[in-house]
């Protein structure tokens, strides 16, 4: 039996190889807490003015997320965002699991059907020309819509379930690949300064994943067990098992990784300003760098197919 | 049997994952003196003005390096350095290789006899408190020796074996640990404004290990099979297998990483430059940050050492 090396009483259930610890329940759930909690004052992401929206899918991450959130800023304002993506099978089981998670911790709800308000789903890609980047495509949807609901709401942040495993996954791909614009770009918290982009906050992004689904367990949260269909997650997984891997070796390699990149290689990366003139789409009037947002470029694919098939 | 990809005849030897081909041994030979020249013309490594000074250690990265650059550059006018480093049972067969290499190739041979010319060796640094760190000390100790013997023969450009699997290790440490200082001057060339330092090339700098070594192989190059007997390689090591690992997922990982920092990262990283103002090292007058240089500073241990012993 290990003892758990906080309390030195009860038996430990978490091992935390990078800090070479192992703690019990409790314990461990005083830890997370305060991490989360130096990392939401560490970067700002909000204060007792904000509105915060915290986007809730269903999944581990972004429950644990709410949890912590609340548990730690009862007196901040909060709402939670849910977006229906209208997956068979699968998403309404997510709103059924986003639904309990806000009522559990007494946070109103709101719900963005695709299908209901733009009258399509994630779905109905399959028949365009993204259907092999179907999951790029709901990452462009889903940003889009999160930030459009949260400024409905007059949140002021809007926060996401990152976590430090998939925060140093696109790192590590964007430093292989030199990418500086995305880099430079890459930080816990993204401030906006256009009034129709609310800043992104991810209070998640230290701790790793194993910490947040354990969290979840810890607060009995519900979450979706199975991935979404459409992920083909090799992937994203095969890199995660080799960020495994580097860990086996250097157990503290995520969080070494993500400090450097936050506290020296962002601040010394200088990307070509080139003075984008943020407009707005011509067609839905949100913030782009050209003339119709991406958005709006993808759906209207969506749109070309219908009108076609009326013919 | 496997036909060779560019000749389509002979039987091929190796394969080249990265680049998804196999090749026979003339092919291959071609094909890495062709990758050599462009590597050393892309990045204005040398011309037929300069008298370039190859640094050769007897291992397999310095002999491929003299052979593949007499055999490219016959016009150019090269000297071959090596330096003795007095390691009991392993520096003087190294000198052996070093001599028979230079002669292969006729070649000058420069040797610095370290216990000749200084009257100490890397052996003694064990008896000093850099013992842990004999690796780093001998670093030391050959940048600046390489560098002061180059100086002394007139050369012009100082030419190291470090291939690829070298490189992308150090790039790799230097992006974890979020070093913005060496990332940016780590080049394939680093330009010297100094008339006390000569300008270092890495020809082979695109070269895999694997690659450098067939090379090698394919001339019939001796070079020595055992490593130094102080290389506690377990970490360098481990983290090329680390590296190897990466590799069998993205074939291309160290190629495409790179290209990633020498096009896009370095030229986007900015270091406060600091204006250090360059001295000259108050003992040896050879250009320093501060008012000793490195050399003097861990040489000056081994001597205040036999001054003690005399008491």
């Amino acid at each position: 039996m290990v003892i758990c090396a906080a309390c030195k009483k009860a038996e430990a259930e978490i091992r935390l190889d990078y800090a070479k610890r192992s703690l019990c329940r409790d314990c461990f759930t005083l830890f997370f807490e305060r991490k989360v909690r130096n990392a939401v004052l560490k970067y700002h992401m909000f204060s007792v003015k904000d509105k915060v929206a915290v986007a809730v899918s269903g999944g581990k991450d972004s429950g644990a997320l709410l949890a912590v959130l609340k548990r730690l800023f009862p007196r901040v304002e909060m709402v939670a965002v849910h977006l229906n993506l209208g997956i068979e099978g699968y998403s309404d089981g997510c709103e059924e699991i986003a639904k309990k998670i806000a009522k559990a911790y007494d946070i109103e709800l709101i719900v963005c059907n695709l299908r209901k308000a733009y009258g399509f789903s994630i779905s109905d890609f399959r028949k365009t020309r993204f259907s092999r980047k179907i999951c790029a495509s709901c990452g462009v949807v889903k940003r889009y819509l999160l930030n459009k609901t949260a400024l409905e709401v007059d949140a002021t942040k809007l926060a996401t379930g990152h976590n430090l495993d998939d925060f140093v996954g696109v790192l590590f791909n964007h430093y292989v690949h030199g990418d500086v614009e995305q880099l430079k770009r890459l930080l816990p918290v993204n401030v906006s300064h256009n009034p129709k982009m609310v800043t992104r906050i991810k209070p998640l992004c230290e701790m790793t994943e194993k910490e947040t689904r354990y969290y979840a367990d810890c607060m009995g949260l519900p979450y979706k067990s199975h991935a979404c269909p459409f992920v083909h997650q090799r992937r994203l997984e095969k890199r995660q098992r080799l960020l495994d891997k580097l860990s086996e070796v250097m157990p503290n390699f995520r969080h070494v990784f993500f400090k450097s990149h936050v506290k020296r290689l962002q601040p010394a990366l200088q990307v070509e300003e080139e003075a984008v003139s943020v407009r707005e789409c011509t067609r839905c009037g949100m913030p782009t760098s050209g003339e119709v947002c991406s958005f709006c470029k993808i759906v209207s694919t969506l749109t070309k197919r219908k009108r076609l098939e009326k013919f």
